[in-house]
């Protein structure tokens, strides 16, 4: 069975400033979504889905038939409906794999995933981002060099206001000296969320092999093993596995 | 300098229930902050704040003369006012201690830190609790017996819905057979937070000088070394930590 | 590319002990593979090892050739060679995955990747254990019931000297009201190590289809995703990643 | 109750090296006890202990009486006795705090308490390093600049072979773009270890006043709330903690 991946993508400055335009002439969403096929062929199924569709493009039967979820978001985090955002904070706790990638870090989904603010210190002047593993028995970091050279990036500086990562991956460091954790695993309910760092519409960082590695191997990793309902508080009879012949 | 202390109870058990009256006559927040300013003294400088006074008890003003703040609600979640919460997140993240109190898992609080449901199964049957310490050389564990019985208490069973614990103390076990996380630290931005699940306002619970030793434990243990502002993002021109003269 | 297992086995009870001979005539390791076998067919090749063999049947030339080697050891811990412990530590760091199985706690191998004392609370009465999956998102609890029960095992109790699990899948209760962090999940080197408790020779708990579930689960989560050399501390100029081409 | 604190260095560069003796006239392990004492007066009480001396100065009675023991080593590794490699790993399971220092990454105690090889890339060439801290609630990071910056020093670059920490509070960056994990928090047995990077010899780093504050912040963490003997196996009959009284 195929995992079944939806590529969010805000898909604003992709209209609206040349300089990204250029980049990625169907959109970033496009862009990533190929990369993911190319890599995964067969085991995988991708689709695309943006902010100004309908609902998002996240319906609830669109998010009933993803695996994972990809989310690229930036300049237009404040014009996701909360009811959008409460339905796939729902799935994610029911399983659904979440992938946030670069200034997602500011999306509402995943601030409301980690609980804390999720900020961090920026500067975008195309500096060199160095992207070392520091857990190389990890799957995501899988056929990806040591280190992995982004010759231009935008800076994303510690601190970085997140839960402590369940899974550090990656650590950055750049030209300027500062470093960021920017590939980090989490489990919440039953769901995956991997939150990797490089990626600003500026650079041509989905086109990366080595990124678009990363992107290939967080999909499996992040596909559920198990999905189900978001959990819900239950009263449980003395006894109760007993009688369900558990 | 003592830690200052907040008590915060709902409030509302102790006032419409006569069995809760009876174990807790003055409120089960006048009991838990007995507890900490017996075991603390002068370490200690304690307060109490209800769901009933205004701002539910927790101004601005409140909040920022708070290191640590307790929390205990069970019926009355909702009526929590969401600017309140979002103070207290606030004050948190900027490093305030946080100690959620048994049904104090299902407030607004504790899931927006969180970021997750959490849910988990529960039996109110008076069972035997045995809290049992598997992190021994942890602060909050220090003068508690191992294991820690509580004769009846509601059962909390697992499945908890929460994030995997950055430091997990405590596992309970119940006369019916479930295990349940019962003593959870976290670090959300710079504040700490610890979740003990014992306290059912059925029970005499926080009359139990274990059960105190493990506040004051905590209370200690969850106040800041550092207190500051909630974080925000920030631009970072290069080099500007050497400007800085750090 | 099927995964390489071998299945090691003290294989000391088996000859001496008739309760144990007639619960697995042909060993313990025997029906080890064998379960592991039935539930990944082609996704495996699985052999045994035992420790009256030369080099306990764990040559160079075997380890070579193993992606996941699981362990069961009991009252021989001593009779296994040092040369043959420094030579599978040195795997695990390279990659090859580890499942330490019951009392394997107390094995040379899995106290020397631990690096704690591995010592815990024993009674071996038959009592009922229940296995309770904290973290349903995890590959090793896929197809694991809630709670997974063994009507009558060894028990195995807190304060377990271990680190801090990097990914606590399960905790188990006993009727006699301990609890014990029954599956522990560690990254150590580039390898994965599972520990799973279930598993005294006096009971059929390797015949148990929901423990044949977990130690399936728990091959696939332990084959590594890279392979290498132990890591050694290297000299690495300036700017060497730029000269490798990276 | 002043915290007792043990220094120990190696002592052999100082006395060999004219570049080492210039910058610790006294020893290595005279400047980090001063900076200690210095910083936390009547808090502590700081003695020193070399290689030369009888039993490496840490015999059964010393380590009676230390509550933390830090740790430079690099040249002579292997000079030190395995007895008093397995009495202070004892001790720090029983509940003493440990702190390693810079090259003691592979000292005998240091990867004997990791369980994996400790090994990293390296470079000395005087290079900028910068320690950024990533978890500013923790109490090792109280009063520490962000960044941290030491003009000069070796370079110590990931993949460091390291447990995932259980705490980790720093990362440095160097000049030439390596990162590494340079603040790592343990709990082993009841005891506390905390590893900090910075520190060769070849540079007056432990004049260093922010790292004279990690170094006493960090005793003050690793203190012990509880000591004990070292973790054994125990047979615990069927309600053996009622019949305690517990």
């Amino acid at each position: 069975m195929p995992v079944r991946v939806t590529v969010w993508g805000e898909h604003v400055h992709e209209r609206r400033d040349e300089s990204v335009r250029t980049l990625y002439p169907d959109g970033m969403h496009a862009t990533i979504a190929q990369g993911i096929a190319e890599l995964l062929g067969e085991r995988v199924q991708v689709r695309t889905a943006t902010l100004d569709e309908p609902e998002h493009g996240l319906s609830e039967q669109v998010l009933a038939d993803t695996d994972v979820l990809t989310w690229w978001g930036h300049v237009a985090h404040d014009e996701v409906d909360d009811g959008v955002v409460a339905r796939v904070h729902d799935r994610v706790l029911g399983g659904m794999g979440l992938l946030a990638l670069h200034s997602a870090h500011y999306s509402k989904i995943f601030r409301r995933l980690m609980g804390t603010s999720c900020t961090l210190r920026w500067r975008n002047e195309g500096e060199r981002e160095l992207v070392w593993t520091v857990l190389p028995g990890h799957p995501i970091a899988a056929g990806v060099p040591q280190p992995l050279v982004i010759d231009a990036q935008e800076m994303y500086g510690e601190t970085f206001d997140i839960p402590p990562p369940d899974e550090l991956v990656f650590i950055s460091s750049f030209a300027g000296g500062e470093v960021f954790r920017s590939g980090c695993g989490y489990t919440r309910g039953i769901g995956r969320i991997f939150y990797f760092s490089p990626g600003d519409q500026e650079y041509p960082v989905y086109h990366h092999p080595d990124v678009r590695r990363v992107l290939a191997n967080a999909v499996l990793w992040a596909a559920p093993a198990l999905v189900g309902e978001p959990p819900e508080n239950a009263q449980a009879p003395q006894g109760w596995f007993e009688r369900a012949g558990a």
